[in-house]
């Protein structure tokens, strides 16, 4: 009897819990990446007797932030951190961001628990799995014990419902979910997405607003998994899993958000919530624009970016930066020939993982410039320089930019990427 | 009468130039890179009365040392840079290394003087044109005058004859020409390649021995054009040129090569002629492969070490960064699939431009990291760290190295490939 939330803690501990309650789980994987691994191993060489993770099979390295090496120093970190993964026999998966090849990996299940040494690991709660951040040092405690504590969180439901308006897409909805929740509405808590257009979206698009849970302090996204879930793991594991869902739960809050009465939208600068209809920044001048992310990095994406652009050059005064969220969807892009109609058009494809996101390779912005991307975080300084400017939007609206050189309404152009392709059959 | 670099210098003044003679010249072209521009701009403000370039068509800019950005440093110069482009209205070229974009863009003719400021300008010397690097303050002078002066310099030939070993490829020869002349034999000279091995090389390995003759000290490396030259350039031009040609040349020294003599070369750190046959280290353990630069990042390069890699997986020990010199080639490889190729063997495939080459970013090399590559500098700190180690190789061994972990012999990868492709028709 609960939330998803409660379910998913009453299983592993094979009692009842409810919301407020602590406890001790043990954890199903363990997370870090290239930036965050080195203070991770720090707290763990401090915590250990024996000197071993808890289980090589079941704690990861991913390298996906500043790869390949930008700088002397992130090489050095990199070099450690190898080193430490060599000794306690984990592989160094370095074929895509995080949250996405841990889930292709198979590692993501419904019912498990997962803590990740990243703000974003609430992505994997579009499977079904209880996962989120925490900081190093308890990144660093749970490699060493393969346990962790938990408050179990409240939830805040957000009920989806409606058809999606044409070139309205799952980023669009979850940038109204943060307008309507803030940026702090869902902190300590669970976000438990719910409603008939949740049933409807498919995983790649779960995967988009659970990744943005933590935009509203969420703890957790959280989805309750189905037969696209199934689906989904299919050939990615063997393990057995739990269906687990809701029953009678006690949300904090419920979100009711009808789908059919937006339009494209774009998170202005600083803040995530700073949400508005594409329609009033149509003005605003764009220098670089960039297509991936844990938030939109995946095949449908690229495939809606492609379509738009097929055939067309990118604005002289654009700069666009595309880089798929892992190798399985580079290869996927390549055959179905995404990544030559990025090219063709002007872009840079960058190698699989986190690019420009954070600011540290691969695009990073100067004084005064600004940024359309399909990102999670408009922070200020995030991508470069204090003085530029990061707006949001979905990967329908980042295409269309890069076409115009101003913030631009994906619409026009998704009219006529559908009329061309009827002309062609 | 005289040497190809008389004879192009003859040519341009229409009168007779001998060695020695001091000569001001009309350039055809001048080109600066994002990393050059800033200094060559600065001096040619300094200089310029009306404010404008001599000739917005023959001025050219090419962004690819440090692209997409890697810090606000370098977004803030590129930002500077495409201003001063605008203003000017010299297009900003971002789709290859500069060395490969200017040729395919048909500016490079048999005949022409072109300057520009990166060091391995000479590589243009492969299709006919005098071609040299400067500093960026004569960079600016040229942008400003169209004109630089030059004492016509003596040469040194490279008589280059005999049949490539199997495994042996250009880069090799190129490897044993610097062996021979030193790092400094061509300080102040032209060389001129010649040979009937000269003329069964292909304009790509063409370029990679001119690209190298810098690393002689050779202010142009050049080779007398012939039909491979006019079929390389069809459809890159439309320009009339001269097919000019060396008549009773008198040259400094002749250097004599027989090719079939050769083995895979390699040259180890920390200079280009400190080259062993490839058995003698390969003992070595590597940590990065990098495929790609101005000498070796062709359609001829990537299809070698693709049939090396086909199918397989690069060692667990080594990262390998792939970067085709220009978008056409880009395209082009991933047409023929060699980029799937490599990709599916684990390697990082980066936006045609310099990549880690110059450390900078894209794959740089933390303390006591050693590096495999098939650039044309292996000095010390030029990937990254000072305690790391550079070695120079073909495409072929940098392949077979990228499957072992050290250093590799690639004939015996070559004959499994040959078999394999045997084996499948």
């Amino acid at each position: 009897m609960g939330t998803l939330a409660e379910e998913i803690f009453s299983y592993k501990l094979g009692r009842p819990v409810t919301q407020g309650e602590t406890v001790v789980v043990e954890v199903d994987h363990v997370m870090s990446h290239d930036t965050t691994s080195p203070l991770a191993i720090q707290a763990f060489r401090k915590l250990t007797e024996n000197g071993r993770v808890f289980n090589a099979q079941r704690a990861h390295i991913v390298f996906d932030h500043i790869i390949p090496a930008a700088t002397v120093a992130a090489a050095t970190l990199q070099r450690d951190v190898r080193s430490f993964a060599r000794e306690q026999q984990i592989e160094v998966l370095q074929e895509g961001i995080c949250h996405q090849v841990m889930p292709e990996k198979g590692f993501v299940t419904p019912g498990s628990v997962i803590v990740g040494a990243d703000s974003h690991t609430c992505t994997y709660g579009a499977l079904g799995a209880f996962a989120t951040g925490m900081g190093s040092t308890d990144i660093g405690v749970a490699y060493a014990t393969g346990r962790t504590w938990f408050r179990v969180p409240s939830t805040i439901n957000i009920h989806l419902t409606g058809e999606l308006p044409f070139g309205v897409y799952a980023k669009d909805v979850t940038l109204e979910m943060v307008r309507r929740v803030g940026v702090d509405g869902a902190n300590y808590r669970a976000v438990e997405y719910t409603g008939d257009l949740v049933r409807r979206f498919s995983i790649s698009e779960r995967f988009t607003f659970c990744n943005m849970a933590i935009e509203m302090g969420g703890k957790a996204g959280l989805v309750a998994p189905d037969e696209k879930t199934v689906e989904w793991l299919r050939g990615r594991t063997d393990k057995e899993y739990p269906m687990l869902a809701p029953h009678n739960p006690q949300y904090e809050r419920v979100v009711e958000i009808d789908a059919s009465t937006l339009s494209p939208l774009i998170a202005c600068p600083p803040d995530v919530n700073n949400v508005v209809p594409v329609q009033e920044v149509e003005h605003i001048k764009i220098d670089q624009v960039f297509l991936g992310t844990c938030t939109n990095g995946r095949l449908d994406d690229l495939a809606i970016a492609a379509s738009i652009l097929r055939g067309k050059r990118i604005h002289p005064d654009i700069r666009m930066v595309v880089i798929p969220a892992s190798r399985e969807i580079y290869l996927e892009a390549m055959r179905l020939g995404y990544l030559e109609t990025f090219v063709q058009a002007g872009a840079s494809v960058g190698t699989p993982g986190c690019g420009p996101c954070i600011g540290r390779h691969y695009g990073v912005l100067g004084p005064g410039e600004r940024a359309l991307t399909t990102m999670n975080r408009n922070f200020t300084g995030r991508m470069g320089d204090p003085t530029a400017e990061i707006y949001l939007g979905s990967p329908a609206t980042v295409a269309a930019t890069a076409l115009t050189g101003h913030i631009t309404d994906p619409r026009e152009f998704l009219a006529g990427a559908v009329r061309e392709r009827n002309e062609q059959e």
